[in-house]
């Protein structure tokens, strides 16, 4: 019998993740094997599966400064993604309830580069969440008159890159998220060659919103990171708001906090880590 | 900390299931925790939950020569279900992997009664399925005139129950299994009280047949166990089978085989016993 590969299951406003604990990088994880693991039926089940491996030992090019620990994040169809604004929470929570960490404050590597961690607060029993700080980097915005059509309603949306690419619309008075058809993908004009992720923002109160988020190539989500990130940047900016105070963004999965710190956006959100495990596939 | 909740994963054409050992009925467990455990984003996942546990130690009223171990199956809501014809298969091959049977023939004990159990085939290695042969009960058959409509097209079923009521329906020469939408329920005309489960078959050959499922207050599977028994006592009845030869049912997870034994329908079909874990919550 194969001696199987032990996992970690955890998630991240609802965002679901397959961990690795790989510190040395004697895995070879194949598109397979994580298509296998991220298998909701056949498998684990995840949006996608982090390797947790040393960056040195990661087989990749990083600076020789490079923080230790490298998030290996693969999507569920095995292909690799750069970053995962929910997946890093859960990777960072893993990092320090394995000891691979031993202080609250560090940093990571991923394939976006070096990212920022706090861990804010550590769960004191099961069944409850951690809560992790993360950089996610510096956001750009733009006015590309873009619009999104939804339900009959054209709605005009900013552009937001945050290492990926976001159309963030606001809905007018009278208009109710919940009540949005986002089974199938609404409209875009112009649509953006390689595609955008999609979000629809109703303003809740005083740097408070609530947003839903079409993913490209993937439908409507519980959670997005990034798709959280773009929508405060885009209510700070549509709101002419300087003042620094943390927007709360609450998606279907959770709710998460959104501040800036100098240029970069840094998003604070739960990190639950569900089970521990052998895969037998 | 809590200790957590051992548990194990596996599948049968797809239907999924989490195991609980719980030899001595110890666990009390209550519809919350199948519920979270059943949550594929925010537990483990699965179609249903399975306390695999001896029928004298389960809290049931079962005959005093009842067989040794009890499956007692939830639905993923943590509402209790009599019996799951995918789910006995992953079952027995549990209680053989756990060493807590040790012959490949042995009785189990359902909220439907007693079933009979064959372990045909064991995996050599991790990866790989057991082949469980299981008996499925008595079917009734009925020709009330029902009729399905999907598609545009208007099709006669056969009510067949299985201990649950299934309406099966032959598709013409032309319509494509493979089309046919089942995004939503198809009609169904008259509908039952309590509804039924619906499936639709092509025939594929000389006692070999392919179909899809939509199951009541579910929507559409990758395998049904019971549709899968329906399906082959319809087909054997349409095709006036009396041979007794097994019939092959192909479904989207995967392919089965029934067979009669007297009046009953026996079912043989892969099990997988996919990963031990921990739940922590």
């Amino acid at each position: 019998m194969d001696t199987g590969l032990a996992f970690t299951k955890g998630h991240g406003t609802r965002n679901d993740f397959v961990l690795l604990d790989d510190p040395d990088g004697i895995l070879d994880l194949d598109a397979a094997t994580v298509v296998a693991l991220a298998d909701r039926r056949g498998g684990i089940g995840g949006d996608g599966v982090i390797r947790v491996v040393r960056t040195r030992a990661a087989g990749i090019d990083a600076p020789a400064d490079a923080p230790e620990w490298f998030m290996d994040y693969r999507n569920a169809d095995g292909s690799l993604a750069e970053m995962c604004g929910n997946g890093v929470r859960v990777f960072a929570a893993h990092l320090r309830a394995a000891g691979h960490v031993d202080t609250d404050a560090f940093e990571i590597w991923t394939r976006a580069g070096l990212r920022t961690v706090d861990i804010l607060a550590r769960p004191r029993q099961d069944g409850a969440d951690w809560t992790v700080r993360v950089g996610m980097g510096a956001p750009a915005l733009a006015e590309n008159g873009r619009r999104l059509s939804i339900d009959g309603h054209e709605l005009i949306a900013y552009d937001v890159d945050m290492g990926n690419p976001h159309a963030v619309a606001f809905l007018p008075e009278g208009v109710h998220l919940d009540q949005l058809d986002l089974t199938r993908r609404p409209g875009i004009a112009p649509d953006p060659e390689g595609g955008t992720n999609m979000e629809f923002v109703q303003q809740r109160g005083d740097h408070h919103v609530a947003m839903r988020v079409f993913e490209r190539g993937v439908g409507e989500t519980d959670s997005c990171g990034t798709g959280v990130a773009a929508v405060a940047v885009a209510a700070a900016h549509r709101a002419a708001d300087g003042s620094g105070r943390p927007w709360t963004v609450e998606v279907p999965g959770g709710t998460l906090q959104v501040a800036r710190r100098g240029e970069e956006v840094i998003l604070t959100g739960p990190a639950r880590l569900v089970a521990d495990g052998v895969f037998r596939g």
